[in-house]
């Protein structure tokens, strides 16, 4: 979105092409590219095309499709490292279902706000040595949270009528499911939208004595 | 995952091959590869080889790699259809949300009766003819849940700080990401797994008097 001061402070090392060629842009439209047509079925020659640049120009700035891609979960992954760090200091001592909600908001504000890249996170299925590198590291993520929820629960802070990473999975299902239908500048900002979840979830995951006894006999069909 | 009868009864056109490999065999195999490597990435060949039979063997049953991803389509499609219509045949009369909870409880089942089929409907994108008229099913399947829920809604049994089509977007994203988590023979039954699922979702999508006041105060947040 934003031009790039590295781009224009590196001379080009490719007389041919255009070096100048702003290298957030390049990344914007493989991203972009990659969501649309799939990693597999997008060449560099698709992505200079997109662009109306030569091949050069997009090597300029990135030495392979799968530099591209590495950038773009990257991004992703270290936008929400980042927020679950700041949620974590920001409620250091705090309950765990504070710090879990916290976390889960500022989750949401990472995806509102890099939903390309954590679009393309979300597809990897690990067919790569960078798409399993990047699982890797979503997977260390997702484990903070799962303990987050596994200490909420021990606290007495969510039902106990579900197993914790059950409430976890639902978590993440919401959450991640943004990237299919939230768009930026519509009718819900970010942050009306992670109130919203996080309203939604948690009013859902509080302890209610009926909720046992309710998921007991729908347990018990015999279909 | 049963004997095809069909596949016994129609005598094999093609001489060479197997052509009494079994229908349902070669459909559940190309399903579970275009899920793992990707529509694109998987060839007749790759199926053939994955079955340890011949391509004609793989086209005696299905005559391309469409018909095989439109099969898959298909079954996800019409076991959804077919569950929102009994749900709705059997709540006939009672009150929307009532419609609208059994209708997400018998969608449930069927996503996790038949996973690998709708993990391969929720990742098409429209990249084929076939891909675009799943979709519309698809969407048309969505849009009598939606109605649902702006009844539901529109009769004092949803929240009313959230737009019902954000409900419908948050019920869709809990409910369709079992297909990255659930594994049918685990500890969780298909039924337990609805009845988890329905119960978290419409807690937290109850009218309740404290959320309009606590999405306000976050929406107002200046980020």
């Amino acid at each position: 979105m934003t031009t790039d001061a590295n781009a224009a402070a590196t001379p080009g090392r490719r007389p041919r092409g255009r070096p100048g060629h702003d290298r957030e842009a390049v990344l914007r439209t493989a991203i972009d590219l990659f969501i649309r047509r799939g990693f597999d079925a997008t060449s560099i020659s698709d992505l200079a095309a997109e662009l109306g640049v030569t091949k050069s120009a997009v090597y300029h700035h990135f030495p392979s499709k799968e530099a591209l891609l590495s950038a773009a979960l990257d991004e992703a992954l270290e936008g929400l490292s980042a927020a679950v760090e700041a949620a974590s200091e920001a409620t250091d001592g705090e309950r765990s279902s504070v710090r879990l909600r916290t976390t889960v908001e500022a989750a949401v504000h990472i995806l509102a706000g890099n939903l390309p890249a954590v679009t393309l996170l979300l597809r990897v299925r690990g067919n790569s040595a960078v798409e399993r590198a990047a699982m890797e590291r979503r997977r260390h993520i997702d484990d903070r949270l799962a303990a987050l929820v596994r200490q909420a629960a021990a606290e007495g802070d969510l039902r106990g009528d579900v197993d914790p990473d059950v409430i976890s999975r639902l978590i993440f299902g919401m959450v991640n499911s943004l990237v299919d239908w939230y768009r930026p500048g519509g009718p819900l900002p970010a942050d009306a939208l992670a109130a919203t979840i996080s309203s939604v979830l948690f009013e859902g995951l509080r302890p209610q004595p009926d909720a046992a006894a309710h998921v007991a006999a729908y347990g018990d069909d015999p279909r």
